[in-house]
């Protein structure tokens, strides 16, 4: 039996730093998946150091106690809900950060939003490109975990991209160094690859070491209204044979009206579709690759095209797609989805859930990182109706199969996590799941390391 | 006892599928590392489909014999040089290759070398990045097996920046898909990235879906004349801190005289250093860059500054750099390193390299994809001297300790293979070898694939 007094890890600790006020502990008992199956933990423990870090994974394999790893909770697929005996480790106070402009590097503890790496990047004249929506809010260390995307991934790819080094805690609590500053490195099997992406399974991430690349040029952007998503849809297959857009976004009709109602800038309510591009190719180059799109909207039936090359007017508009989440929660409870498909079954998928949408009777609202062929369908609900919460989670499992039939993903940027583990054997195959569970079990035997997550 | 008798495996392939000729046998001892210590094959299996090369791992795993999976040959880390009493499993009959201009993906079997998907992109308006030296005689499959880099790299990434997915047969003989054409993918470990530039450990490669983009812009190229290599190399940090190049490479003296004796080209054979840059970025900001790195040049001595935007006219110099190795190569025999440091090391790397040169007396010839801070120090010596081949083994050695006490790499894209193995523990530690060890045993428990690299 797992021991349940942690007063003598407490003790190993600096004062404070190992909380059991069940009232603090209710606040770390959930991600913003909303697993109903959450559980409580232990203890939770805000380390400052890596030390600290060891001292605690040290404890927890002598004692049987398992221990999840939390950044900032933001995981849409519960990757961080809590486990009933289990340490929640929050990584929020593990805030140091640095840049190295020579080797235009940033070394940083996970704790830090990614918009704070930006901020850092950005201050020495360099940037640190993956942006996901929620990059106000969540750590670089989940996006770690969950080798999360963004717009901007279209062209400037995603975190694993990024990622140079990092410095882990093993589940034994031994800490080890992988990779560094170099740019390419061919040494040894690419462990630093194998965790970015591992979403906490193989050990705690403790330091991130990061490339950054010269200030991205101001960007151009383009608007365009279509009375379809097809058209839409089709607009962005001919944009990416051609050009690398810096940013390829799509939301749908009820996308559009629900930012509207949110934040009134005259967007289209009847639109069908709204796409909406960037290309930051430098100097004059990029009114060519403007033209282009436009052009390209133009050619699929785009009934209205807006341009500016003033990047604060752009911003608006990358703001209203940002905002497209938090906007359609407002008509009701959200499943959140994340599948993703080769960019040429982008259409299909689309036609695929507005179909399920009609089956079975929910409002699905679809928006997505087009230029890569990532949706986010969101599955609107009301918690209150038993039924139709039952529908709409029929919807979610519904809409994984569609994406896993047309040759895809049920998760582009979000992770697997605890609520989409079910459907990861119908994606990957069962030799390819017991792969997985061989190296988890080379690298946790006793499998203390977010228990419940993929396996 | 591991079987010698192939004849059963040769009677469940295609007739003269297996070969056990020694006259041919011969031809595949060796790769281009050319390890005194390379053993002699069982038999040679030349498979086409991925069935037979999972009746080849069966028969293996079934018999306890070892198999060395080879493209070309072309490592330069003894990757490919055969085992006493294994099989030689060579890829060079898999050729199979498809491009798909809607999702822009190649799907190629192993064998193609990356000439040919380069070519088969470029007919579809298409570019596949990654352009080793060797581009024209190393396959695809051995490019994923080292994660293979090359000229491009300091803009466009390596080669696991281009794999989407994998189709590989494991050490049981199962084959497994990992990833696919989609973009983006967080589903499960992301074990498409733990196989590129895995060496041949863990499976063998029988598919490769790469990601392809489109077209690369006509390349404008600035070649510069230093006096020393310092000045050359500081020069490459100030332009790869504001612009990103699509090529920065670099030549010392030995390199430039032996390419000026093989070419004719009129280099500056009173140079210390040459560098060659690339700007693509498209239109006339290809100018803008053009100036910044003349001026970049200029402000870092560099006596002679010539630019053209004249593809071929630059194609030229690209290929004298390319030429570099074969050219120093006429010196004398080679051991050819690739070792890679924080770019802001990349001067005290050079130093280093000349102290060692000196002190062992031997010639160290540097040429690098100094954008990306990757060297290849050419140490040249006569064999038939076995007190210089003494020194430069030691030359060869203390390169690697260098790079190393300057947190660098021991290889930046050629792999560890056998010949640098010794060393691999002195960069990464011995947790990370046991982790290495782990995952191996995972995944072949046997030991079956590769042995002798890396472990």
């Amino acid at each position: 039996m797992p021991t349940t007094d942690v007063a003598p890890l407490a003790a190993s600790l600096p004062e404070g730093m190992v909380v059991t006020d069940p009232d603090i502990l209710e606040g770390y008992r959930q991600d913003r998946a909303q697993d109903p199956d959450a559980g409580t933990p232990l203890a939770l423990v805000r380390p400052l150091t890596t030390e600290q870090v060891q001292t605690t994974v040290r404890w927890c394999a002598a004692n049987g106690v398992r221990i999840v790893t939390r950044g900032a909770g933001t995981s849409l697929s519960g990757g961080a809900t809590a486990v009933d005996g289990a340490i929640m480790l929050s990584t929020e106070k593990m805030r140091e950060i640095s840049i190295d402009t020579s080797t235009r590097t940033a070394v940083s503890q996970p704790g830090r939003f990614n918009f704070e790496v930006k901020e850092a990047a950005k201050a020495n004249g360099l940037w640190y490109p993956p942006d996901p929506s929620s990059f106000e809010i969540c750590t670089i260390g989940g996006n770690v975990a969950t080798n999360a995307g963004g717009l901007c991934c279209v062209k400037y790819g995603v975190t694993t991209d990024y990622v140079l080094g990092l410095e882990v805690v093993l589940a034994d609590g031994r800490a080890v160094r992988l990779g560094g500053k170099q740019l390419k490195d061919s040494a040894g099997l690419p462990l630093t690859k194998l965790f970015v992406g591992s979403e906490g399974l193989l050990g705690i991430v403790t330091e991130v070491t990061l490339r950054l690349i010269p200030a991205q040029s101001a960007a151009s952007t383009v608007v365009g209204s279509f009375a379809s998503v097809r058209e839409a849809s089709e607009a962005v297959l001919e944009i990416t044979g051609k050009i690398r857009p810096a940013m390829l976004e799509f939301m749908d009709k009820v996308s559009i009206n629900a930012v509207e109602d949110m934040l009134h800038m005259d967007l289209d309510r009847n639109a069908g579709a709204l796409l909406v591009a960037q290309s930051d190719a430098p100097g004059p180059a990029a009114a060519a690759e403007v033209a282009f799109i436009e052009e390209a909207f133009a050619r699929h039936g785009a009934s209205e095209v807006f341009s500016t090359a003033d990047p604060a007017e752009g911003e608006a508009f990358t703001a209203a797609r940002r905002a497209a989440i938090p906007a359609v929660e407002r008509l009701g409870s959200l499943l959140l989805e994340d599948v993703g498909v080769p960019i040429v079954a982008l259409p299909d998928l689309i036609d695929k859930v507005a179909a399920i949408a009609a089956d079975e009777q929910v409002m699905i609202s679809v928006i997505a990182h087009a230029g890569d062929g990532n949706t986010h369908p969101l599955i609107v609900f009301n918690p209150a109706d038993a039924d139709e919460t039952r529908r709409a989670h029929s919807a979610f499992g519904r809409v994984m199969d569609a994406a896993i039939e047309l040759g895809g993903t049920i998760t582009g940027e979000h992770g697997v996590g605890r609520l989409k583990k079910a459907w990861l054997p119908d994606q990957v195959g069962p030799d390819v799941m017991q792969m997985t569970a061989a190296i988890k079990k080379a690298l946790d035997p006793d499998g203390l390391l977010n228990p419940g997550v993929l396996l």
